[in-house]
Order: C-alpha cells, then structure tokens, then sequence
C-alpha cells in the first residue's frame, strides 16, 4: 500500500534544487586582475563564459518549464518517479562543472572538442532523464490527475524527443566543430523554450486589449 | 487553447532565484590575509566592496518588491511573459558579476569607469525587461486577476518609467565621474524602495497606536 | 490607500535568504592540502571555522525562529516593515563575511581583537532590527492578526530586549579577550534557542507517551 | 502553553537548506587548468570527486526523503523538535567539507583513512540526530498528526537503526581500506533509497497501464 507520496514538498525541493543551479552559473565568471588596465577588453574577453552562462541558463529554464509540465499533470509519485526526479535534479545540479570546463577551454581547439562533446553529453542525459520520467508516469498511471487525457500524456511524450535528438546531432558537430556546436546548444535550449505549450487554457475574461 | 500557465510555481521559482542572487553577493568579499596584522584597516579598506553589496542588495530587493507587484495581479501567465521573466532572471542572477568588478576596480580610474558604465547597463537591461514584462501583460489582459483596474495598470507602467531615466542618467554621469556614479546608483535603489506603494489597503481592523 | 502589503511573498522570501546564508557558511571551511600528510591534525587545526560555523548557523537559525514569531502574528507588512525586513535580511546575509574573519584571525591577537568586535557588531545591528521590526509593528497595529493581544505584543518586544544587552556585554569583553568573546557569542545563540517560545498550545489530542 | 509552533514554516526552511546543501556541492569540481592538454583525462582523474558527489548527493537526497516521512506526519514541533531540526540541519550543511575532503584525499592512503572515517562519522550523525527526531515524536505524541499508528510510528522507527549500523561498520572498514569504504557510503546511499517506503496508498483511480 504505502508506495505513493504526495508531490507537494518534491515540487519544492526540486524548485530549489533547479533555482540554485541556475544561479550559481554566474560565480564561475571573472575578470582576471591583471586585465584591469584596460577592462572593456577584459570584459568582452570574457565572451565564452558569457555564452556558455546564457546557454546553461536558458535550458536549466528550458528543463523547469519541462518539469513544471509534468509534475503539475501527478498527484501521486510512486518510488520510481521519486528516484528517477533525484537522479534528474543530481545531472542539473552537476550542469555548472561542464559549463565552466567548456567557457574555459573554448581558446584550447582540443579541449574544446572534449568540453563541448562533455557538455552535450550531460544535456543528453538530462533529456533522456526527462524522458524516462515521464515513461515512468505512463506505466503506472495511478500517479496522474484524473484529468489527464491520454492525448496530453502521448503529446508530452513526444515534446522530449526531438532534444534528444538535436542533442545527438549537436555532439556528433562537436567532433569537427567544437565553437559551432557551442552556439549549437544554444540554439536547441532557445527553440525548446519558443516550442513550449501553455498548461491550461486562459479563463472566462475576455481580451479587452 | 493550451497557451497559459498558472503562476504559482513561476513566483516560486522567481523568488528562488532572486533570494539566491542577493545572497551569493556576499561570497566576492574578503580581506587578504596580508592585511591581518592591521585588520581593522584591512576591514575598512573593503569599503568599495560594502558599498557594491549594499547597492546591489538593495536594487535587488527593489526588482523582488516591483516583481511582486506584477505577479500578484497575474492569474495566469503566457508564453511571451514565461520568456520575458526568465531573461529578467537571467540578467538579474548576472547582477553578481558587474558587482564584483564595480567593487575591484574603483582604485582604477579608468577601470572603474568601465565597471560603472558596465554596472548601470546591467541594470538599464533589468529595467527595461520590467517595463516589458508589464507591457507584455497589458498587451494580453486574459492573464490578469479579475479586479485589477485600468488605473491600476497605468499606474505600475509609469512606476516603472523613471528608472529607466534615471540609470540613463547615471550612466552618462559614470563617463565622467565613476566614482560618483556609484553612489547615484545606490540613491536609485533607495529612491526606488522609498516610492515603492503596497499591494492592498488595512484590513477592518482600527489603528490603536 | 495601497500602502499595506500581503506577507505570504515576503516570509517566502526572507526564508530562501536565511536558509542560504545559513548554508553558504560552510564554504568557506577548507584544509589546506599541505596539510593532508598528516590530515587528522589538519582537520583538527581547523577548530575556530567549526566554531565560527557553529555560532553563526546556531545564532542565524534564533533569528530565523524570532522572524517567523514576528511574521506569523501579521496579516499585512507596511512600508517601514517591508524596508527593516529588507534591511534585517540584508545584514544577516552579510553575516558569512565576518564568520569567515574571525575563523581566520583567531590565531593573531590583534586581528582577533578586531575581527571579534566586527562579528559581534554585526550581530548588535540584527538584534536592534529585529527589534525595530517589532516596534514597526507595534507603532501601526493594523498589520497584526486580529487575535494577538496586547500581552504577546509586549512579551515579543521584551524577548528581543536581552540579546541586545548580552552582545555589548561580550562585545566589551571581546577588548580585553577577543578569544573568550568567541564562545560568548556561541553561548548567546544557544541560550536564545533554549529560551524561545512556541507559537500555539497544543491541540485536543491528549499525551499518551 | 505556548510551547508548539506549526510545521509549515519549519518544512520550507528545512527543503530549502537541504536544496542548497546538494547543489552547492558540485562548486567543489574542477579540472585545473594544466590538465587542458588533455582535457579528457583531466576530466577523468577527477573521478573521487565525482564519486564524492554522487554519494554525497545520494545521501541528502535519502535524508530528505525520512525528513519528509517526519515531518508529514507531524502537525505541531515542539521546543525538543525545533532544536534537534536545526542540529540536523546544521551537520547536513555541513556535509559539504567532508565530501570535498573525502575526494581530495583518495589518491594519498593516509590521508584517505582520516578523510574516509571523517566522512563517514559525519553520516552517522546525521543518522542518530534522524533517530533522535523521530525518538522526540514518540515521547510527546502531541506534535503527531491525528491519523497516526503505533504501527506508522515503530516502522519509522525501525526504519532508521540499520542505517546506523552500516555506517558503524564501514567506518570500521574504512580504517583497513578506505577506497572501498568510500564505495560502500555510496551503497548505503543507494539502498536506503531504493528502502523507502511511500507516504499513502494510490488514490481510487485504477490502474490502466
């Protein structure tokens, strides 16, 4: 019997969890001393990290709206859903080291293959984390609102696969053109970000404007 | 139809990372070990360093007050307000950064007034991402609360307004004297804060004091 | 009219930054890896960061449980309330800088001298906005909940009241033995969580233990 | 009387030290600099840390997961609760030092020993302080929520001990060989996950999958 937990508190540490990864990114950035005397250029030097910032930053928010999608369809969680969310919160909550290795090593041709192909590597395991969440949701729909329509749950399904995708492609860029494939990223988080879907319809006001 | 979100895991979310922002800032302070045998020196000599944390603290407090006023009207959120929220927080959770070289290179003249310009256009963007957040909502009033009134947006739209004047001005004032500048972005968070208007009239209950 | 605000965002807010300047404390806890020949005496040389640790973690968590005393007696915050908050929350947030000093200076006289002054003065300056806050709430009794009585308000005021004493006292004593003063801190935290109050009656349900 | 304090406030505060604890991990991982040669093995040599992460994470993640199966059941803290809370609290946020400790110490076999015990002691305090919070529950049963069984309240209790056991023994085993005691931390960690029980049988829904 006792096999299920309610989502509540795991909506809110997983929040918290998302919340602080995304704003710890920025403590990797600096300005070495040294480039002081002339800091508009030490500053625009810096325009890997910014990069790298904003790409990590945009799909941790990609990764939220993802998660925010899911878990407000559950009423339930069952251990699998509990393992799988810590797993996923675990690879985000590790997002920082790989964004740091690939803002550092982009002047470096080799290292940066090897940063961003580490990069992509951690994005694809993210996505396929999502994926296997939401697998674990249609195998035991007990965990579902009463709502949820099967049309909903196959919708959600297949809005995970095409990053999983892009992000194979991306990695296999990354081989022969590491700095492209760093935009590549970029990209994919932007797209995932304009393709998300609103989660209910808007209420009886009409427009006025 | 599926276009709108509810708000609730949104100002979750954004009050996670505003909290986390503000409170990182104080992780870039710090007195060489060298300066120990006259440590209240050593103290005192971090001044630059108090005063960027102040200055951002309170800017910080003053956008979680103003973005509290936005969301507390919102009954639903759309796409375009998604977006526009997430690169609020992405220049928001930047804040650290701008705030740790206005701190390092005021002893530099020409150092500082690259950080200051630096710093005033970091919060230029966050203000203007504000005045879009609220435009975005005037735009598609479906996402408002039932009761807010016409006057009531107006009002948050011109609240906004100065800001952006005033970062202009301190700008240009930081080309010539970056020093000063500092202060005068400290002046527009303390401003800010003291115009901020709350959110409901006192309940039934009388005044007894 | 719109001068009162909702607490509900505020108390969300001022939890995420204690509950991240309590935890950011531990950073700045490390052993040198000279030391790891012999890592047993480099973990134990490390005794003032636990301690500093220790007394800031216990003495921001009597904070935490105080604010929490304050914010559930409101219904609303005014303008004054939500500026101390800010500023209380600004002050503790700051608490992590001379933590990490006085772990560090403990082993030089005079900078410990120094450095347990600035602590004990930081933690002066929280407990006089602490009080602030209350006599904020106790000039415009419109914020209260309905049920708070004239009695709880004057027991809040005097709880703060010792602390205040107790931190000059040590403060003074921190001139003359700034390596005792250490552990006056400590035991002021610990004797401020041993004497607060809980916030309710138990319920109808009856001991059975 | 007033010797209760609700829990609502008590959960957030705990999830969002907790949270921050587990994120703030990964600040602890980087490749240096001279290892960009050859990234890929920089990235590989840094296999303790990330061992050291994921156990570490691991273990809050199942920490969490008993303070929830607390907490939840708990509808007033009492003074005893309050204090034993924030001791727990104080020793996870500690955990950080210990886990960066652990991975910066493996490649050097005595260092490996006092960092392996050290590691593992700090986890068996968080497991007694566990106990100890739920031993407080059942002295004054008060503080539970109606519903609760004797039956609920020795599963918990029991549910607690073995962890204390293994971490006596790995310890113990960590004296003779602290590599694979690092790896049997994590295999706690795994099994106390793959343990937990749900908190409520699935709703009336059936199953359709």
């Amino acid at each position: 019997m006792e096999d299920y937990w309610g989502t509540d508190r795991m909506v809110a540490f997983s929040d918290g969890v998302l919340a602080i990864a995304i704003t710890l990114l920025i403590l990797e950035i600096s300005v070495p001393e040294s480039a002081f005397d002339d800091l508009w250029r030490g500053i625009a030097d810096q325009w890997p990290a910014y990069l790298a910032y904003v790409t990590s930053f945009l799909t941790i928010g990609g990764i939220w709206v993802a998660h925010h999608a899911i878990f407000r369809r559950l009423q339930y969680a069952n251990r699998e859903l509990m393992v799988i969310n810590l797993l996923l919160l675990m690879v985000v909550a590790f997002l920082p080291f790989p964004t740091k290795l690939m803002a550092e090593a982009i002047h470096n041709k080799d290292a940066a293959r090897a940063a961003a192909i580490f990069y992509g590597g951690t994005l694809l395991v993210i996505s396929l984390l999502l994926s296997l969440l939401w697998g674990a949701v249609a195998r035991d729909r007990r965990v579902l609102n009463p709502g949820v329509t099967e049309k909903e749950i196959n919708a959600i399904a297949l809005a995970a696969t095409p990053n999983i995708g892009f992000y194979i492609a991306v990695i296999a860029l990354a081989i022969f053109a590491p700095r492209i494939a760093v935009f590549g990223y970029l990209v994919i988080a932007i797209v995932a970000l304009l393709r998300v879907r609103g989660d209910r319809a808007a209420g009886p006001t009409t427009t006025t404007a």
